[in-house]
C-alpha cells in the first residue's frame, strides 16, 4: 500500500471487446499515469473485471471531476462502477469477543501504518479488552447481548454513527440476524476458523480434529444472510500431525487466522475485491 | 527409505506406564539397534502407538524367531502388533480409468528404485495405459466394467491371485461395493481429489470452483464402506486465483493428486500408518 | 493453456502515460478480443511490460499481418515486442543424463496435452535413458562427453539442426560452456536443485545438510555465462527435519526439482516470462 | 505447551545399543508416565539424542531427586543431560530496536498464555516502545548504543541482573559483539529477515530484491560469532512476484519473522532444540 496519493477505479460490466481500449483511452486522454491494472473475464457470468490504479496527481482534475467526466462512458458499457480516493481513510469497526488475537494483529498493523485505514472504535460484548483497546486511544464500546435484537440494534447504530465503512468480525462469536447481513451488503467481514466449506458452524478445530484431517485452515469471507457461506475472500491452511490436541490446533489456528483475516482484509481496503454471484475476483 | 535390512514393529495397546520400557528392553536384551522409534498416545481412546525399526543384523535371530519371543510381551500388554521385514518387499496393485498421471509418477518411483515395492499388476477399465504398464514389464489386465458386479468380482480375485498386500486407487474412478471394501479393510488406498471433508463425491474440481475456494487439494485415504470417509493418511493444498477455469483447476489437482498419493503410499508402505477407529498416526 | 486460437503480445518498452490506451485502441479498432491482459512497470529501470492474449478469431487479419499492421505504434513507443501464434508450437530440446525424475515429468505433460509444445529430440550423454525416451515416439541423440568442446559443439548443431526454440537442461548435469551461453541467450533453461542463491555449483543437497537448512528448494532459471547467476523464472521450497539425512533430502528434492521446472517451463512456453536486466517478471 | 505439571530430559550421547531400554526402565521402575518421547540418532556424528517429557505427579519424588538419582545412569553411557522442570518457567530477555512486530507477537503470546515464560524485561536502544511495553507491566531498559563497547557491557549485566534464561533479539539491528556471544553460548537467539543462508548481513530484502528470487524467507537462529552462522532453529519462506517491491517485500517479510521466531523460541522453551555441531535437532 504506497502513500503516494491514488484513484483506484474499480469497474465489472457486459463483456465485450474494446472495454480496456475505451477506459484507458479515457485515463490517457487526461494524462493519467496508471500505477497497476487488472483484468479479469468471468466467463460463465460474461462478465468484465477491471481495477486501475491512477497517480492523483497526473490528472488535472480531483475525484469529482473524475467521476464526472467518467459516467457517461460508464453508462455506455453499463458498468457498475466506483472511484475511491486513497486521501480518504476506510473506517473499520472491529467487532471482537474475549479473543484478541486477530484484534492485536490488526491494531498493530494500524499503528506500524501497514493497515492505512482509520478505526473510529472496536465493540466488544466483553469488558477484557477495554484497556487495550483505549491504550490505542481508540474509542471502546461495550454491548450487552442478553437481548439480542437489542444488542444487533445497537451495533448497527454505533457502525453508523461512527461512519464505519466495514464492519469487522474479528472472532466476534455471534452470528449476526439476517436482518443485519441484508443492511450491510458486501460490508461485513468475517474470519472463520476453518477451511470453507468444511466444518461450518461451531467448534470447527473440535471438528477437524475429530475428522483426523492433516492441515487446517481459515477463511476470510464476506458475511451473507447465509452462515458461513458468504464470498470467499481469503483462506489459507496449515499443516498438523496426529500428535496434535485440539489445543494445539486452536493454537497454530490463532496464528492462520489473523493472517488470513489481515490479507483479506488488505485486498478489501485496497478495492482489490471484485464481487461476482458468490464468488470473488482478487485482484493481488 | 533406507536399503538396509530392517524389521519394522509396530504396536498398539492400551496406554500404561512401562511399555516402552518394556518393549526397549526386549530389543535390548538381544543386542537390537533401534535405528528409528516413534510413540504417541490418542489421549481420548487412551491407546498407545509406537513404531520401531529395527536393524536386522543387529538381532540374533530372523522375523520369525523375533515374532515367536515377543509374543508374550505383546500378550502381556494386550498389543495389537506386527513386525514387517523389508526384505519382504510389499505387493501394490495399482487400479486405473485413463487418467495416468498418479500411475506415471507412481511407475516412475517404482523404476527409479524409490518406491521399494513390487507391483504384479496394474488392472484399468480402459486399454488405453497397456502399452505404457507394458513398457515396464508389468502385467495390465483389462477389467469390463459392463456388468458392475461380476467385474468387483474378477478385481477381486486378480488381486488376490497376483497375492497384493495392497490395492491403490489411482484415480480409478469407479465406486467400490461396500462387500469388496469390508474384505480388504486398511489395504485399499484411495486418492480423493479434493481436500477432504469438503467436496466429497462426483466432480469435486467443479464444486470447488462453483464455491470460489482460494485453495484446492488432494486427499489419499483408506477406503471404508461409506464413501470418501475413510481413515485420512495425508493430504495438501495448492492455491488457485480467480483467473483458474475448471480446466486449470483440474491441472493444478493433477500435481497435487500425485504428490499426496505417493506420500501417503509411501508412509503405508513404509509401515508409518496406524489407524485409531476413523483416524491416523503417521509416524513420518 | 486453452486450446483456443491465440495470439500473444509481449512489450517492453520505457514506461510513460498512454501505452496501455495505445495498445488496446489497436486492438479495439480491429476488433480484437483480448482474452488476457497483463501490466507491470518495473520502477528502477522505468521500464513498461505487457502481454496480452487476443483471440485469433476475433482479427480480421493474421499473425504475420498483424505484426505489419503493429510495427508503426511499436515504433513510435520504442518497443521490444513480439507476436506468438499458439498455432505455432515451440520445440523444446531436452538435454538430460542419467536421472530421469524431471524427464518423465516433462514427457507425461507432453503426451497428455498438457504441455503443447513439439519436443523434436531429446539429447544425453548416456545410454540409459534411449528406450523410455523412444517409446515416446521421440528421436534419442546420444553425445559423448569424452571431448567437452567437441561435444557442445554437437549439441548446439543438434539444437539447430531441429530447430530448438528452447534447450531445456532437465538435470543435465554439465555446466555449458560460455561461448554456448551467449549463443542462445533467453533459450537455455535449467533447473537447479537449490533454492539459489543459496548453494550454487555442485552437490548443493550435501551443502544443505552441512548447513543444516530447514527447508531445501530448486530454481528454474535462465541459463548465462555466469554459473547458477541468470535471471530465476520459478523457485519452491520444501520442509526438512534433522532426521532427513542427505538421500532424503534428494528425493524431496526431485519431488520440487520437478514441479518447479515444469511450472517454469509452462509460463516460458506461454510467453508469460519477460527480462528485465537480471530478473523476470512472469505474468501469471 | 500443557499446563500439566512435567519434566523434560534432554540426551545427547555417543550411540549405542540399549540407551532407550536403559533411560525407559528408570523411569517405568519409578512408575514415570512418559507424556511424550522423541529419539534420534545423527549418523555422522554417531551421537545418540532423546527427549522424554515425564508428568510430575507420576513420579515419587522431585526434580532434585529426579536429578541425584539420574546422575549414575547419565555417567555410564556418557551423556550431556539435563532435567528442566515446567514449573519453573524460562526467562525471556528481549531486545528491539524500534521495529516492533516481533515485539508485539511475542507480548500477545505471552499475555494470552501462550507462550509460557517471564518476561523480566525489555531491553532497547530507543524509547519509542516504552509505552507499550510498559502497558504490559513489563520494565523498559534503555540503553544508549553511542559508546558501543560500554552499551554492550550494561546489556551483559541487565540480562544477568535480570536473571535471564535466554536472550532475543527480537530486530535488535545491532551485532553483538564475539565475546558477548562466547559468554551465553545457546542462550542467545536472533531472528534474520533471510532465508540463511542466503542474504547474510545487512538488508536482506534489498539483496532478494536485486536477485529477483521468488520467495523470501526468515531463520531463527542461536547466535555464534560468526554473523548469521549459527545454528538454524527454524525457517520460513513465503512467494512474492515481480510487482513486489522493497517495501512489499518488507512487509510480507514482517509477518513470515514474527512466525519464525515464535515458532523457534517455543521450540526452544519446551526444551525441543538440541544442538549438534552447528545444526540442531528439533523434537516438534
Amino acid at each position: 500500500m504506497s502513500s503516494t496519493h491514488r484513484y483506484t477505479l474499480t469497474i465489472s460490466c457486459p463483456d465485450r471487446a474494446g472495454i480496456i481500449a475505451a477506459v484507458s483511452g479515457f485515463i490517457a486522454q487526461h494524462g493519467g499515469f496508471i500505477v497497476e491494472a487488472s483484468y479479469h473475464t468471468e466467463q460463465e457470468a460474461s462478465r468484465f473485471f477491471m481495477r486501475q490504479e491512477i497517480r492523483a496527481d497526473s490528472l488535472p482534475f480531483d475525484a469529482n471531476e473524475f467521476r464526472h467526466r467518467f459516467a457517461p462512458l460508464a453508462q455506455e458499457f453499463g458498468m457498475d462502477w466506483q472511484l475511491a480516493d486513497s486521501a480518504q481513510k476506510k473506517r473499520l469497526v472491529i467487532l471482537v469477543s474475549k479473543q484478541d488475537h486477530c484484534l492485536n494483529d490488526l491494531l498493530h498493523r494500524w499503528r506500524s501504518g501497514e493497515l492505512q485505514v482509520d478505526i473510529p472504535c472496536v465493540i466488544s460484548n466483553h469488558e477484557d479488552l477495554r484497556s487495550f483497546v483505549e491504550w490505542h486511544g481508540i474509542p471502546f464500546v461495550h454491548i450487552d447481548m442478553q437481548d439480542k435484537a437489542a444488542a444487533f440494534e445497537l451495533i448497527a447504530a454505533r457502525f453508523e454513527q461512527y461512519r464505519g465503512d466495514c464492519m469487522v468480525l474479528a472472532r466476534f462469536m455471534q452470528i449476526l440476524p439476517p436482518a443485519l447481513c441484508r443492511r450491510f451488503p458486501g460490508r461485513v467481514i468475517n474470519i472463520h476458523h476453518s477451511f470453507l466449506p468444511s466444518f461450518v458452524g461451531a467448534k470447527p478445530y473440535h471438528q477437524a480434529y475429530l475428522r483426523g484431517v492433516k492441515l487446517i485452515g481459515a477463511t476470510c469471507h464476506y458475511v451473507t444472510e447465509e452462515l458461513d457461506a458468504g464470498p470467499i475472500i481469503e483462506q489459507d491452511t496449515v499443516r498438523i500431525d496426529h500428535g496434535d490436541t485440539v489445543d494445539d490446533l486452536v493454537r497454530y489456528g490463532r496464528d492462520i487466522e489473523k493472517t488470513v483475516l489481515s490479507r483479506g482484509l488488505r485486498y478489501h481496503v485496497e478495492d482489490r475485491v471484485l464481487v461476482c454471484g458468490n464468488k470473488t475476483i482478487v485482484f493481488r
